[in-house]
């Protein structure tokens, strides 16, 4: 990190407080709580999470332009908000964006983990709808065609100013980018409506099956290059370190052997009721959640158990993104399920995606504190609400 | 199972028996010694596991022809093997094979499953070369671009009659036929050679990131549909029940309910010491084994314990498939570590594939003994060779 000014937040907008539970206030860092989180199952922008990493940009959208160039490309080109809403198709993908960090509450309670202490609110489900980034890299010349294809990146850089680098950055595979059935979007509408400030307004990146972080918001620049993004975000974040390296030093030594995450894994988690753990034995207690998987790979079932694993009910999966579709799903499932409960003994669930990955019931700690997909935690000396 | 004539066994071909386990003669089922497998990246097929579900059948290549019809195809066309090898472009894919019951045996263990019982040799990864699926289906009109892409199937049939039903058949979403990176073939080598009788001559469907049960061998018929295969193996097998599923007449009422598998999930395991725990305390056990994920997802870590998970060291990957490669990856994982070991203390491996997906200590048991990813269980009472 080089030093540079403070960032200057005065023009953040105002948020309400009471919809949103705020980790971090600058940046501006807000999650809702999990039991808002299941009462629809696309996710009102109300109870949408939001994840920054420095003041937000104010755009006029009138003069915002987008830079595309690199490996490929015949030259490089500008494109302006109203090109790319004229031009193009307008394609829409409903899809969870959710934070690599989602969850992080549960390692940090095992040992100190780096980053935004984010309970299970870090996600959601939502339409976004803009033009496809593989129709925008064809009219500059790059296809599947290309050469090298599997050793080429797609780099994203936004406007937003960054606490860690002079601005957020990202990258993914070119392959992902261009894959027909990839359905990455440069969107500039949430849920039907413009984007806000709060999610990338005018126009953002989003990579449905991937972890939020690739998912650029207020995009200027994509380029084609043979490396992946030099940001901070991309090189020395988002990346499970091995459980032996517990600080920054040690990890120093290791972001640049481990890989950068791009799909994230099978999670669910118990969202009502909301502590997780019933204050007395409940023969039909009602259990609510959220599953889902990296990837495209759907929810094939959700395992609850009122009494710690010890037996399992099958629970009532809604998930209509995968209603009759047997190529990717990129949205959420939400379940529910009865079971009984015992006094201050835990609620878990563990889910199974298509391809038969489980959740496992210990977390592997790692210092980032990034893709916790264990069972759900609670805090048994506590009956308070334990986000965990 | 429909009542008919016992199948004749006697021109299926004769095979060493000291290279391979024979699980069942009739239908031949057999494996490799786990430490066998380790020795070669690419597996030499006199080590590769043989899955049949009937006699081998005996085709004359000069007589053989493929049919593909079904929706979207402008007429059913027939192909011979002349023009397959002559009229399509040859393509070659490095991939693991894996049957979808390997390492049945763990969960056998713990309750009864139905099946052959496999120990962890039931993978290889071998080079398959033929022509794409997607380019014969080019010819007969079926694009991309065809209707309701999301809903279609491409079911296979094969010539191999079988035990359970009148023959051989699977299917696979028609999106994953047609995706340009999805790496389907119509495979007529294995490692640079003919196909064997052993493999599917002299033709074979294979289905990267896919349970093997999906690469039909000896093909004979290709169909555009909207369901899935109406086969046995697709429709009554190869499905991951409900724990609580536990005999033929409760999977009756579930067989329908239950997706079938398509991907597999994150894999590995210790081949090598054989027997999984080691005899006496040894301060630098070199420890061998196999690693793999499904869907073109890459291994990222491999952890080893020799302690029973209570401490962990990073193996040493060896995975040619993913460098420099960010597509998919269909090829496996060798890796090795140094540990210290314990006198009847377990030696296990955990994998974490590159959508952070990690294997459970403790398997779910499913009654049809599918997807075991748990970590190596042993027989500790017993300090014999336990393929466990």
């Amino acid at each position: 990190m080089t030093s540079k000014q403070p960032l200057d937040y005065s023009q953040d907008p105002k948020h309400d407080s009471s919809l949103l539970i705020v980790r971090k206030d600058a940046p501006f860092n807000a999650e809702p709580c999990p039991v808002d989180l299941v009462k629809n199952y696309i996710t009102p922008e109300k109870y949408f999470f939001c994840r920054n990493h420095g003041p937000l940009p104010d755009i006029e959208e009138a003069e915002h332009t987008i830079l595309v160039q690199g490996i490929g490309c015949d030259k490089p080109a500008y494109f302006n908000m109203k090109q790319i809403k004229q031009d193009y198709e307008k394609a829409s993908v409903m899809m969870v964006m959710q934070c690599a960090g989602n969850r992080r509450d549960g390692l940090h309670k095992v040992k100190h983990t780096k980053g935004v202490i984010w309970g299970p609110g870090a996600l959601g489900n939502a339409i976004y709808s803009g033009c496809r980034l593989r129709d925008i890299l064809a009219t500059v010349g790059v296809t599947t065609k290309i050469k090298n294809l599997n050793k080429l990146h797609v780099a994203f850089e936004s406007v937003e100013q960054c606490e860690e680098d002079k601005c957020y950055g990202s990258s993914i595979p070119l392959s992902k980018a261009l894959d027909e059935f990839g359905d990455v979007l440069l969107a500039y509408e949430m849920n039907y409506s413009t984007l806000t400030r709060d999610h990338g307004f005018p126009i953002r990146v989003v990579v449905p099956g991937y972890i939020g972080g690739r998912s650029v918001k207020f995009l200027k620049s994509i380029t084609i290059q043979d490396y992946e993004s030099m940001s901070y975000y991309q090189r020395r974040d988002y990346k499970i370190l091995p459980e032996s390296v517990s600080d920054e030093k040690q990890a120093d030594a290791y972001w640049c052997k481990v890989p950068s995450i791009g799909e994230y894994n099978v999670q669910s988690y118990v969202c009502s009721p909301s502590d997780g753990i019933h204050g007395g034995a409940k023969p039909n207690q009602t259990v609510q959640g959220y599953a889902l998987s990296g990837g495209g790979r759907c929810i094939q079932r959700v395992d609850v158990s009122g009494d710690d694993g010890k037996t399992w009910t099958t629970a009532q999966l809604h998930q209509p993104a995968a209603e009759g579709n047997n190529c990717r799903v990129w949205g959420w499932c939400l379940w529910s399920a009865t079971v009984g409960t015992k006094k201050n003994v835990r609620i878990v669930s563990r889910a199974v995606d298509s391809s038969g990955n489980v959740q496992q019931e210990y977390p592997v700690w790692n210092y980032r504190g990034v893709m916790n997909n264990s069972w759900r935690t609670v805090d048994s000396n506590s009956m308070e609400m334990s986000n965990i």
